[in-house]
């Protein structure tokens, strides 16, 4: 793929794209929390209204992140904006008993890391409820509304995955809403979205956390304490949360199964060539060049 | 292991470990030229002699790395103190040859990734060329004498694996040494040093280039406009030298296969339970643990 895999959200005007007034959001972890952060920030006359455990929710409303807190969804019936913002399989969950809470029109979107079973789920929505998929990239080295930050999304592509040409509407209002705080809001259909994302993210995860379990089981305690950087930095995602990472694989395994394979014959060739190293060679100049691709690539 | 891997090395007094008045370096990498710049730091009488290509020399000489240039190991005749700082490969050729050009007594160390090697080969130097493998864990983002720095090694183990117990002497003037320059010397058996370095070191390495081959190929420039810091952290080590790491592959194959296996079965049982995710808990309950236990681990 040389042409870029996004299109550049279209911008809308004042009067198709009026701000949201009432933003719920279900669940506080680094990314909702920084949504209401940032929703506080860009929109100081707006509502932000919270959905998730009583003790985060203390939490949140101690740092001023939200106005309104509730560990119940029947707070989502006064919002016209509802973002969902649990791990993947809570948003499907709560998406399907939307319409027993929200009884007048709004929008909603998500920001799950996988998005066809989201899209699909939400063709079931009845009329007055508008859902647009999305995911923002922002992503930071520790998780949980302790981290959370009102400029994590600044600079950073939020993708929407709309299901064809339905909803415009509702696609400029959330356009106009995350640039506001400061996103990059982009375009990609669900498929090509997960697809992308098996290998730009799920299998780094899974690489990560295999590395750290191979290496912790191999060398103990007293053999990681000669580690260096390398190891250090390598393993850094090998910290994320297993919840959130067992729905992203059972929503995506039949993208992430064959990236997982594409790594695996790949450590294998290295394997079957460590003493002449000829394989390694090749592999080596590729990761170079693509590793070069990475951390020069120009703004999405 | 739950017991500490290495020792401290044993401190001993001046009359016992005289400092090096002649120390010759060659290849002055990222490593190399830090032990020329540290040197220079902690040794102002002292005489620094460096041995790579001209182009190499001539940077190191005109940020005053280094006293005398050589593209010749004749110079090396001249030096107490030799350290053999290139590739592996290249380093154990060049101890085969040292005799013809070294006739006074000399103490030789190397810095070499792999330590099994090249232990076995100085057992075929002459009894006035005293060698003691080592390797500085010091380690930086990126290599060659433009990253080197003079505290690189500062508080980061040295390893040494003396061959049994002869060479006290020449081991107890390279600990001193190594100390003066900020690092923590210690020992270990250079059988353990080349199985531990295989996870520790040599299997983050293949893992991070293998990955951002994979996920190049399949993604392209415009599939990497999207990438997040995970993928960003998880490959920094991916452009790594080919040349460096085909030498660490042949000189470590019988250890870095086994954990090429490791990692290859971890990979595989996430990969087969990707929607039901039983085996992704536990992996991810396991890889938290020991990156805990990294992060947070004690001075060694």
């Amino acid at each position: 793929m040389s042409h870029p895999v996004t299109q550049p959200a279209r911008a809308a005007g004042p009067d198709r794209a009026p701000a949201f007034q009432r933003v719920a959001i279900v669940g506080l972890g680094l990314i909702g929390g920084s949504i209401a952060l940032a929703t506080r920030a860009a929109f100081p006359h707006a509502r932000v209204i919270a959905v998730d455990n009583q003790d985060v929710l203390d939490n949140a409303m101690r740092v001023n992140a939200i106005d309104e807190a509730a560990d119940d969804l029947a707070v989502l019936g006064d919002a016209d904006l509802i973002i969902l913002a649990a791990p993947v399989r809570q948003n499907l969950d709560i998406l399907r008993r939307l319409e027993t809470y929200v009884r007048q029109p709004a929008v909603i979107t998500d920001t799950s890391s996988t998005k066809r079973a989201i899209v699909a789920a939400a063709r079931a929505l009845p009329e007055h409820l508008t859902f647009i998929g999305g995911h923002p990239l922002g992503g930071a080295a520790a998780g949980g509304i302790d981290h959370a930050h009102p400029d994590l999304f600044r600079g950073r592509p939020w993708l929407f995955t709309p299901d064809g040409d339905a909803h415009q509407e509702a696609l400029e209002r959330l356009v106009a809403f995350t640039r506001s705080i400061g996103a990059d809001p982009r375009t990609l259909d669900a498929e090509l979205h997960d697809r992308l994302l098996a290998f730009l993210s799920h299998l780094p995860q899974l690489t990560a956390s295999a590395l750290m379990a191979a290496v912790g089981a191999a060398v103990g305690d007293a053999g990681l304490a000669l580690a260096g950087r390398g190891l250090v930095d390598t393993t850094r995602l090998a910290s994320s949360p297993a919840d959130m990472w067992s729905d992203i694989a059972a929503t995506n395994a039949d993208e992430m199964g064959p990236a997982l394979d594409a790594l695996i014959e790949i450590l294998q060739q290295l394997r079957g060539d460590l003493a002449e190293g000829h394989r390694l060679r090749e592999i080596f100049a590729e990761a170079g060049r693509w590793r070069a691709v990475l951390v020069d690539r120009p703004p999405v």
